[in-house]
């Protein structure tokens, strides 16, 4: 018998106990051993859930129970899911969770610990929901040199995108119609200033190149400044606009360079098509060429039907279940003004250039005009060659 | 140290030589063992090769070599392939393969083989060429009762209906188009008549469903009779036409019915835009929701690498990585006829009828309609409501 603690009995965690309880036996059969949901730390109670007696307030007990090999951190946030996590994955208990700011945070150092203790640190439940993709990223395409990684990793921006694309509202009108749906928390700073995307483009390089990408060396760009006339401007070239997170590795030296910015996507790509709260990761290698994963970004049953595979995964592998990689540093990124692309602007005037192509939108305010370069072009280039324009909206074609 | 011998040298067999000459070192630091490639058994020589010293054209010495753990299997077909694939298992050998007509024929026996020799039988490389969809679905998805997969399965027929979509050839010329770039066999009998996704839905549902789905339980129909004057009526109604392999789970006692047909879809699904060679598999599961895998369906590179991560997994799990599935049988599935859908109707006629939404394409021959019906139906039920109308063409509507 393998015994689990859920750590807050929230949206994840009661999700993460719906599952035991529902799918329970299945569970032990496929991993040839009984799973069992001992303790649920929680501040609150749960008269009436099938599992209010295992609810405790205190987390010291379960960290002196010999008997508790895994640990569901369900709670969120650096401080106190910070402190249980050292302190579980020190007794040698594994831990699994959904918090990707933990782990895009202090990620090395808890997978550090988690190898000097013999036990396991996972969260494929952090990036995608419940889309697989930590797990094929570090299984399936093991024999790949990863080259490239970029998704659509929020879906309350995708969710507000589509809105503004399809049904013409503003970013404002979108918001609030997000708000009203639960798609966006009231307060939605963390996802429509891209907060959120860019822990999970450092987790997914982390990943997939080897060494830690911290968030502070992440530029990031949010939403906020998408207007309905970009939005036009986008469809009438055949493209639509997506907040993206991306991350490049340089063949020639191995750095790579990380952010987090709308993008306009040509509306043939498989990446177009991903519409209000799905997600999608495209993944380069060098062997495979491009893969994409796609599904609900969030949600409490894809994000706990995650954790609860990742429970699995260590009973089976009897806590040993690794990942690793190296720590990160000032050597391991190179400046997002390095990265060619060409672009997409709207300028003030009524204006033709040389070396791109203009934009024709029905909508068009008078006294602008918006372009998409013809050439790729670094950050310096583009302001080189823009100048004397008045640029009001700027992003990168990808 | 693992030794490892490749059964066939031609395009998947030389790809994982290649990985292994290019990536070797990398190989070995991910699963903390050397990985050596001992004998490469082919009927020709390939002088040149960096392993020409390793060819051999005995398989004998192979199967009586105690030093060979893993072998890969990239001879395809069911005759010495079957047999080969027997001989090592029974020796306690694990076998990597990219065959699917193998793994779909015979894969509950050759899984128990493995089984009760302590060994692996591993096939991530038979359905989806690089894509990783069987290892996901066997570990990610592992916390869910899966209850649909769908797919884009053959990148032959995908590549010529995207030529017909985009191009308007009609499907004698994109055919003679992808056989001109090496996309389609001289022979293209098992791509265009969909027995090559046919194979790959049997695989998918085998584990998928947890029981074996054999190629005859499953009607199988190509995309040979799709017309131009298809394409078009399906374009004017926002839809496109692909082929789909498909199985769904009944609820009510998990039997499952699969099968392969020419399907019209929504251009705004995410499967629309899956293109040219690439292939798309969209998996539903109870608690995850739908999640897409996307990537290039075949291949050299691709496809070899594929492999090369099932060997990496047999390394790391010292042969015991167990996929296994139960045998299946005539109560294992249900007849295609009491699944339900929207129905795409061409028939002969300038008419108008109830109960169905009249497409319009200004390509259209005279005296033909071509229809969406209102309502899901199961095909008698279609029958019915067709009863009296000349039918030209007859496609599900996903």
């Amino acid at each position: 018998m393998v015994n689990v603690a859920i750590l807050g009995y929230g949206t994840v965690g009661s999700g993460v106990g719906e599952i035991f309880y529902k799918n329970g036996q299945h569970i032990s059969e496929r991993v040839a051993n009984e799973v069992n949901l001992k303790y649920i730390l929680d501040l609150r109670e749960f008269p009436g859930d099938p599992y209010a007696d295992r609810v405790i307030h205190d987390f010291s007990i379960i960290e002196s129970d010999p008997e508790v090999a895994v640990v569901v951190e369900t709670m969120g946030g650096v401080g106190f899911a910070y402190d249980c996590t050292k302190r579980a994955l020190s007794k040698g208990k594994s831990v699994v969770t959904s918090n990707k700011e933990l782990v895009a945070t202090h990620g090395y150092e808890l997978l550090q610990l988690a190898k000097a203790n013999g036990c396991s640190y996972l969260f494929e439940a952090s990036v995608g929901g419940g889309i697989p993709i930590l797990r094929p990223m570090s299984n399936c395409l093991a024999a790949n040199e990863l080259q490239e990684i970029v998704g659509i990793l929020n879906g309350t921006t995708n969710y507000i995108l589509t809105r503004m694309i399809r049904a013409g509202l503003s970013f404002d009108a979108a918001l609030k119609e997000a708000q009203d749906n639960g798609y966006a928390e009231k307060d939605p700073t963390a996802d429509i200033e891209g907060h959120d995307a860019c822990r999970k483009i450092c987790i997914l390089s982390s990943l997939g190149y080897g060494r830690h990408i911290y968030p502070e060396q992440v530029p990031t760009e949010g939403i906020s400044n998408i207007t309905l006339s970009d939005v036009a401007y986008a469809r009438s070239g055949g493209y639509r606009i997506k907040l993206f997170g991306r991350s490049i590795r340089r063949e020639s030296d191995g750095k790579v360079c990380a952010y987090v910015a709308p993008h306009l996507v040509d509306e043939e790509s498989p990446l177009a098509n991903v519409e209000d709260v799905f997600n999608a990761i495209l993944v380069t290698g060098d062997s495979i060429g491009d893969v994409m994963f796609y599904g609900r970004g969030a949600g409490k049953m894809p994000t706990a039907s995650a954790v609860v595979a990742d429970v699995m995964d260590i009973v089976r592998a009897k806590g040993k279940k690794l990942i690793t990689w190296e720590d990160g540093g000032s050597d391991t990124t190179y400046p997002v003004d390095e990265v060619a692309n060409r672009w997409y602007l709207r300028v003030a005037g009524d204006l033709f250039v040389d070396g791109a192509k203009r934009l024709r939108n029905g909508d068009a305010k008078d006294g602008e005009s918006a372009f998409i370069t013809d050439e790729a072009m670094t950050p310096p280039q583009l302001r080189a060659w823009a100048k004397g324009l008045e640029i009001r909206a700027l992003y990168r074609v990808l």
